[in-house]
This record gives C-alpha cells, sequence and structure tokens, in this order.
C-alpha cells in the first residue's frame, strides 16, 4: 500500500473542543504530566484516594501550551479503573481540552472510555496479538483513536525494515479484523535513547518518514526519551522534535512546562507554514515580554 | 543529472589546518562577525587603518565554536583590496581556522585569495553572467572554492524549480567553462526571512532536498535571515538550522557567539550521527556546567 501526498486526519474531542492532528496541522503537544510515575507523593495521595493534586497539573499543562491531556492513573495496589475513570470525570470539570487515555490495564481503559465525553485517544496498543485483541474491540465500540507501538513480545527492532513490517502488521489487523479506520491510528516510532546508540537517530527518522510516505498515517512519541542519560536535555530535545516534525512526526507526548523545548515545537510549525502569518508566534512571544517585564518590575510598583 | 546518494566534500583550509564540508561530517560553522557592515566604531577605526578589533571579534568567534571565519572588510570609501589583505595576514597570524574571503569586489577578492595561505572559500557568485566571467576565473586561478546564489539580474526566485534552473547553470558555466570541480561549488539556497512570507520556509527546505538530492552539492546560508523582523529570532534560528539539516544544508555563516544556536547545531549533528558516542556533546555540557559553577562560585573564594 502505498500514500504518498496522502495523509490522514486523526480527530479526537472533548464534550466541547476538537484537536485535529495532521500534517497540515499545528503540532499536537500532548501533555504528559498527569501520571503518578516516579512521583511518590502523588502517588500516596492516590492511594488515598485523593486526586487534587491533578488540578495543578492540568493548570500547569494546559498553560505550558498542552493541546491534549495524557491521563495515566497507574498506582500499585489500587483499583486502577476506578481512579482512572474519577480522574477523568475530575479533569473534563476542569478543562475543555481533550484526553488521552493512558494505561496497560485493559479494565482501566475500559473504565476510561466509559466515563470520558468525547472521541479519546487510547495510549497504546502494540503489534503483540493478544494487546491487540484485548484494546481494539474497546476502541471500536467507544469510537476512539488508538496509539500504536510497532514492537512485538519479542523484541523492539532497530531496523526501520523490521518496525515497517510491524507497522504494517497493525495497519492490517486494526483495519482488517476490526473496522478501525486508518485515520484513528496513531504510529509511536519508538525513538530511542540517543546516548545508547548514536547511529539510533538516523534510523529513526528513516523510520518515520516511510511511516508518512508509504502509510500517511499520524504519529506520536514519548519526546523526552532520544535524550535519556545525556546531559543538556532540554536542548536535545527541543533540537529533536523540529528534525522529527521534519520526517513526519505530528505530535509528542511530552511535559509542556519547559518552554524552550515548547517553543522549538511552535517554531518549527512557522516554518512548515502551520501559524498563518506568524501569529501564534508573535503572540507567544508578547505575552513572554509581557510576563518578564511584570517579573522584573519593582515590587509595590503601580 | 542525478546524484542521489553521492555527496561531495569541500575541503577548505589554513595553512596548518583542513575542514571538510560534507553530509557525514559535523556541520561547519562559518563565523559572520569579522564584517564591518552596520558596526560604526569598527568601520572608523577600519578607515584610520586600525584593525585591532579584529583580535577580538576572532577570538570571540572561535571561542563560541566556528570552525571558518568568514571576512569582509566592506567599509565605504576605502581602498578595500588593501584592507582585506592585510585582514586575512592578520587573522592568519591569530588562529589556525580557514577563511572564507568575502567580498563584492572583484580586486578585494583577488587581493584576498593572493594574500592567503591554504585553500580558501570565496563568498560568493550569483548566477549572473558578469559576476561568474569576474570571479570563476580566480577561483580557478588560486585553487579555492565558492559559495554561489542562486539568483541572477532580475530576481531572487521563490520557486524551487526557478531556484534549481538556476543552480543547474552555475553548475554547467562552473564546470564547464571554468573547470571548477563539483566538490568546490558551495549552494546558498536562500533563505528568506519567514516573517515575509510563511509559505517560504517550506519552498526552501524542497529547494534544499532538490540540490542535496540532485546534485549532492554542499549548502550553506545566512542562518539568521530566516528570523529577521520577527520577535524571538534566536529560537527561530535555533530551531531552523537543525531542520534544514535534515535537508541537506552542510554549512551556515552564523555568529557563534550566540550559545543557544550553536548548541541546537551541535546537538542536531548527535541526532544525524555526526558526534561518535556524543563525546562533543557530552564535553560542551561538562564544560558549559563548569563555567556556570565557576561564575556562580562567591567573588574571593578559593
Amino acid at each position: 500500500m502505498s500514500a504518498e501526498n496522502v495523509h490522514f486526519e486523526t480527530r479526537i474531542r472533548s464534550a466541547s473542543q476538537e484537536v485535529v492532528i495532521g500534517r497540515g496541522h499545528r503540532f499536537c503537544l500532548i501533555g504528559e504530566r498527569i501520571n503518578p510515575t516516579g512521583r511518590r507523593i502523588f502517588q500516596e495521595q492516590l492511594r488515598a484516594g485523593d486526586l487534587s493534586a491533578i488540578d495543578r497539573d492540568v493548570a500547569a499543562q494546559v498553560t505550558g501550551g498542552a493541546d491534549v491531556l495524557d491521563v495515566n492513573m497507574g498506582v500499585p495496589l489500587t483499583d486502577e479503573a476506578d481512579l482512572l475513570a474519577k480522574a477523568i470525570i475530575k479533569i473534563q470539570s476542569l478543562t475543555d481540552k481533550p484526553i488521552c487515555i493512558d494505561s496497560s490495564v485493559v479494565e482501566a481503559l475500559e473504565a476510561g472510555l466509559s466515563a470520558y465525553q468525547g472521541r479519546a485517544l487510547v495510549n497504546s496498543i502494540t503489534a503483540e496479538d493478544e494487546r491487540m485483541e484485548q484494546i481494539l474491540p474497546l476502541v471500536k465500540k467507544y469510537d476512539a483513536a488508538v496509539i500504536a507501538l510497532p514492537n512485538d513480545v519479542d523484541e523492539i527492532p532497530m531496523e526501520p525494515e523490521k518496525r515497517l513490517a510491524l507497522v504494517q502488521k497493525i495497519i492490517d489487523v486494526a483495519t482488517t479484523e476490526y473496522g478501525i479506520a486508518m485515520h484513528d491510528i496513531v504510529i509511536d516510532p519508538l525513538a530511542m535513547p540517543i546516548g545508547a546508540d548514536t547511529a539510533s537517530g538516523v534510523a529513526t527518522f528513516e523510520t518515520m518518514r516511510r511511516i508518512r510516505d508509504e502509510h500517511g498515517l499520524n504519529m506520536t512519541c514519548g519526546a523526552s526519551n532520544v535524550s535519556f542519560g545525556m546531559p543538556g536535555r532540554h536542548s536535545l530535545n527541543a533540537t529533536w522534535l523540529p528534525m522529527a516534525m521534519m520526517c513526519g512526526l505530528t505530535s509528542a507526548i511530552m511535559d509542556t512546562r519547559t518552554p524552550q523545548i515548547v517553543e522549538a515545537v511552535k517554531a518549527a510549525d512557522v516554518f512548515l507554514d502551520h501559524d498563518d502569518w506568524g501569529m501564534e508566534w508573535i503572540g507567544r512571544s508578547r505575552a513572554a515580554k509581557a510576563a518578564a517585564d511584570a517579573a522584573a518590575a519593582p515590587a509595590g510598583g503601580a
């Protein structure tokens, strides 16, 4: 199957807001912070049924520029399904941003989808048969879109050719067996840490170009992963994202609290002609300058 | 002519140091600061025969990361040929970095080439017959490489197709009539200010990809031009360069005193596998941290 010059649009929605992920659109920032992984205090609060910290996380991600919010409630020894449903209901009372429902537990995904008002993005399936069998029927039942990772039980392949073969498998199974539309499949091309293997960067770019040119699918990825283990991580992430956007990446799961990285994406949107007249860029620059001026003003001044 | 998978290497030299510009090599930073344009005090000094300010500019560009130094001595009402020759001799006494000899005056280019020890880069010709007739014999005589801009007398064309036609004209004239080798032609694809026309970014990327894929030529450009007239220029420049590197840009003429922009280039070199094991990146990060720690240490401390 060739899709040169065809590019799909992925539409996700909250009750009142639609976000389109696609080649001709602004890059979609999926805020990753609503996630207890590595946050001991947040985990303890969630275990005690206290979801109040979510308010601050939602505000920070949205203020930072998140278009969509990834929500993960994976806390050991809790009823993740119950927690995820409650978190989603709470977040939808706080913001109109659509949600990416993130869990490795099938029951939690179903509880989240059932509680969600709108059209969700499900994070995630792999090319493993069992994951697809469990999750794709839910994606279809709840009319959601889904993030798919081209790895299987045996390995995370490094070679573009092998990843493309797994992408083809995912497409075949999702569209033929479960009736999922091409535009609802969002591939995570699996960007590996550059510090572990400096050849992996070029391989990932090649994988992304081929997914774009051969299938026209949207892509997302965990953007901070590429700099894992290296110094200067913000600068590495802020450089990698515009390069990946040149190869077809249309979305990323990232912490939008880091201005340098959000700014790099917004600048890339200007150069890719996704920001008419540069108006968003100019508006952001003015707001940043006003905030800096206010911070520099003497305390107690007019 | 198709050169898919062929990519030329441009070699320039001082008396003792060689720099290779090419696809498989680290991006070549050409420091642009040794230039009196827009610098009133420097112009007055040069008019009075005082070249002492050049010491500081050379030091700043080299410290910032310049691999090559662009030298321009275009001051109105001076003997530019004499000034450029003197500047080049002075600079070669200060640094081993090769020089890019930059002038719109043919006699100045010849004086500079004559004074220079090594293999220079000449900045620049256009596709205009007269410029090529005047300058290409000098490039050949002095065994130099040359920067060529795809514009002619009538216009700076926006369409990739027209720019590629002018690149073809330059190649034909330079190689056939003057015996210049392909590897000694470095194209400046003419990156226009994005604020003047937000569609120009995509057109420039397309032009660069085609110059790389159809001709395999090296490219350079004045990197700060893309952000002209926009706020947040450093962030725009730091984002544009890695994107352009994805399209085949192998060099840029830029002020290396801006760490954010140099850092973006060095990060892109990591992802393009031009920095084995990331050792340059890691070394730079350590040096930057040591400098920051030293600056933060209490005055008079050990």
